[in-house]
């Protein structure tokens, strides 16, 4: 019988906490100075959050080269009490990466590169420390695809995504980040290295461990390396911008393009008329449609280049609209056209410039989301006149992006908007975040989404690999 | 901050264990009647387990009608620390839920049928006891399909398949049990009630619970209803016997098919030769090759219908001929011919009959397969010359199986041919279970599969949501 408690085994904290400046003295003079940065020489982008002004100077830095580097941080800092915040590319929506006071931070940027790509498997396998784009193209040069990809691409790193379960772009196609992986490394609160790092598709030999890691966003593990899935590449893809009556009729689309494409339909967004509008004007084009429409969908499809791909996509469309199902519709003519229509979409980029940005990452059963955006929409505006707010989202991955703008707020505080939507989701049932998870920042409204029981569930599994609470405190619970 | 373990709130287990025959008596006392079955008087099909003769009795037989009766069922059992073995179809190959002796054997088969379709979402949501083939039914007549299927559908009860993470034919394209599952009722081991029924495919709002469940095999909890995941139907299956050189030409084969149809691909079966034509005697057929060759493929193509998909996928294949890549290929031409195919590979469902069936379901990277074989064919003629062993498998999720025939293994223990090819997986890193799971069966040889680190995380956790080791106790561990 194994030791029922891997974290508690070997190590008890030491007594009382070293005093602040202490810690990257006892942390160097042990683990070296080539690995750890005093308190007072440690560069203010290892704390400060994505859009935010710098926070709260950690005790040290701690830059691992190689596993067993995380491996002797972490028996260490467990030794010691000392709290540990893994940090990746800081660039999550939910503040988990950042210090509250009195931590470590430990960040994975040296331990990255890729260690190996498995054409025959279909698997690259990497550190926690990769940028997603590395992986990307790494993927793409051997004639793959990574199955995620988002807008941080360049500087977020692929542990982050893992630990984060990131969504993103593809995720109506190729699932979230948790969907990508086959095998994984993780450090333990105590140092002990548990490592699954199998490139196979099905394993039941016990309790699939990985999935307990992914989502976790540090705190009952550091992830080291991954061995993630590949999936084969889509040369061609055709983009399509639809107009439509209403919300039901964009699921109705939806299903009918599934039926006739399968998963070979690569993007459905979904965008009201406030975002749409605010989107062609920031990107200083004009609409391909003359008059305004109640709803619009940006539709890719992304096959393998069959010689026909675009002619069906646009026969289906055509149908689509000979039935009634739509009211308009245009398609890319050309790479340049496709990025045009996207950039309507992703005018999102500009929001933490031209916006107060109070944004929302709710999801909630496909078939519910028009019937609460109307609801919601004219909550604000009972609530707030005047306020402005932009809707759009993922439907096909069920989730919904809300933007509320803070200037159209004159004196409310961020977090009375907040506590005014999320309440909205509790009847539904609806998710409080649907892919930047709960960090920091949606740690008091978790309670919305989850039960008493599945939030004690989450606790107990919290105790039983971190007893003594040093991975990322404050975070999620 | 919630209680920090769920399943040690409220009940610590009673004294001494009862005698072995009050126990259905207190069982009936408390619970009623209707619920509880005595010792005496269980049928012997609920200790019996898949092709084998009847086990140990039971102490009694619980049938839940709801939720509740399975939550004060396992909040008596753990009050009375009373060991309970949950029970679905019994049709699994690992002796997961078969009694060991002094236990209450927990049966969901009354607590059955499909609570809701949602078509908007593509969602549909059961109750663990449901038979299999009643989900993909329900599935069809909606215009979908289930994602699972397995030789057992008309059995085998979908909470057990979830419990186990069933494989089956269908995995390279819709990935396995688990990959169906987007939200989960578990009742844990004191009779608390988690629920996460949810119908979002994104919800990062802490750990994705039922990830800890799925594949658990009945030790954390036990699965009472579940929201699974619906796929488009795909109407138009194609069928085709492919042979080849040797098995790196298979592996190029599924990677030329996948990018050119993804998962399009819907079957991707190998067969080596000593399988294929046994398969083909014990049908009646004759090869559809008039030569023997080194390997043979079956092959699927499902997809939507499109007008062509039979065109090209033959064009694919004629294709590969033109480039040497493949020997020959035969391409169903109806229904029939397609049936007559897949009979030479699913005559395993005669090995129980036809032979002393020694059962091996092992994964290795997909690459590795090949050689793996070589090998073990090779150790096994040195050890036992004069074997007979069939190997085969589902390479595209890195699935191998061998069934070594006990009768042309005169005075050899079952053990000694398991310990012996177990034994050839650990430098390799590979998987004593790929999709049966551990059960009791294999339990001696997980340590093969996993680190003592992964085994000692394992128990941590089951000793966080199973302190008093109520659930299933003997099995996995």
């Amino acid at each position: 019988m194994p030791t029922p408690n891997p974290s508690a085994a070997g190590s008890e904290p030491g007594g009382r906490p070293l005093p602040d400046d202490a810690v990257d003295a006892v942390l160097a003079a042990e683990l070296g100075d080539a690995l750890v940065t005093r308190a007072a020489d440690i560069d203010p982008r290892y704390f400060t959050a994505y859009n935010e002004p710098a926070g709260v100077r950690p005790r040290a830095l701690v830059r691992p080269r190689s596993v067993d580097d995380v491996s002797r941080t972490l028996a260490l800092c467990m030794r010691l009490g000392q709290p540990v915040v893994p940090q990746g590319g800081l660039t999550g929506l939910a503040r988990g990466a950042v210090a509250l006071g009195g931590e470590v931070v430990l960040s994975m940027e040296r331990f990255a590169g890729i260690e190996a790509l498995d054409a025959a498997a279909g698997t690259i396998t990497v550190r926690a420390g990769t940028p997603l784009q590395a992986v990307q193209e790494a993927a793409g040069a051997a004639g793959f695809t990574f199955g995620v990809d988002l807008g941080a691409r360049g500087s977020c790193q692929i542990g982050g995504n893992l630990a984060t379960n990131a969504g993103g772009n593809r995720v109506v196609q190729s699932g979230t980040a948790r969907d990508q992986v086959l095998g994984l490394e993780v450090v333990l609160a105590n140092g002990d290295v548990l490592t699954s790092l199998g490139k196979m598709v099905k394993n039941n030999t016990g309790y699939d461990l990985k999935h307990w890691f992914i989502g976790s966003e540090g705190t009952l593990g550091i992830i080291t390396r991954a061995v993630l899935r590949l999936h084969p590449r889509r040369a061609a893809r055709h983009t399509a911008l639809v107009a439509l009556d209403e919300y039901d009729g964009a699921v109705n689309l939806l299903r009918r393009l599934s039926t006739r494409f399968g998963n070979d339909i690569g993007a459905f967004e979904i965008m009201w008329p406030d975002f749409y509008d605010f989107g062609v004007k920031l990107t200083g084009t004009r609409s391909p449609f003359a008059d305004p429409h109640p709803l619009y969908a940006l539709i890719e499809h992304a096959g393998f280049d069959s010689g026909d791909d675009g002619e069906r996509f646009a026969a289906a469309l055509t149908d689509a609209l000979d039935a009634g199902a739509i009211r308009d519709a245009v398609i890319a003519q050309s790479v340049a056209d496709a990025r045009a229509l996207w950039a309507i979409r992703e005018c999102t980029a500009e929001f933490p410039v031209r916006l107060d940005a109070i944004n929302f990452d709710v999801s909630l059963p496909i078939g519910e989301i028009g019937a609460f955006v109307d609801r919601c929409r004219a909550a604000l505006d009972r609530q707030w006149p005047g306020n402005v707010a932009y809707f759009f989202g993922h439907i096909g991955d069920s989730n919904l992006h809300v933007t509320v703008d803070g200037h159209s707020l004159a004196g409310v505080e961020h977090h009375a908007v907040y506590a005014f939507v999320y309440e909205m989701l509790r009847p539904l049932h609806g998710s409080v975040s649907a892919e930047h998870g709960i960090g920091l920042l949606k740690r008091e409204f978790l309670p919305i989404s989850r039960s008493a029981t599945e939030l004690a569930a989450m606790a107990a599994i919290k105790h039983a690999l971190d007893p003594h609470g040093i991975l990322n405190p404050g975070k999620l619970f």
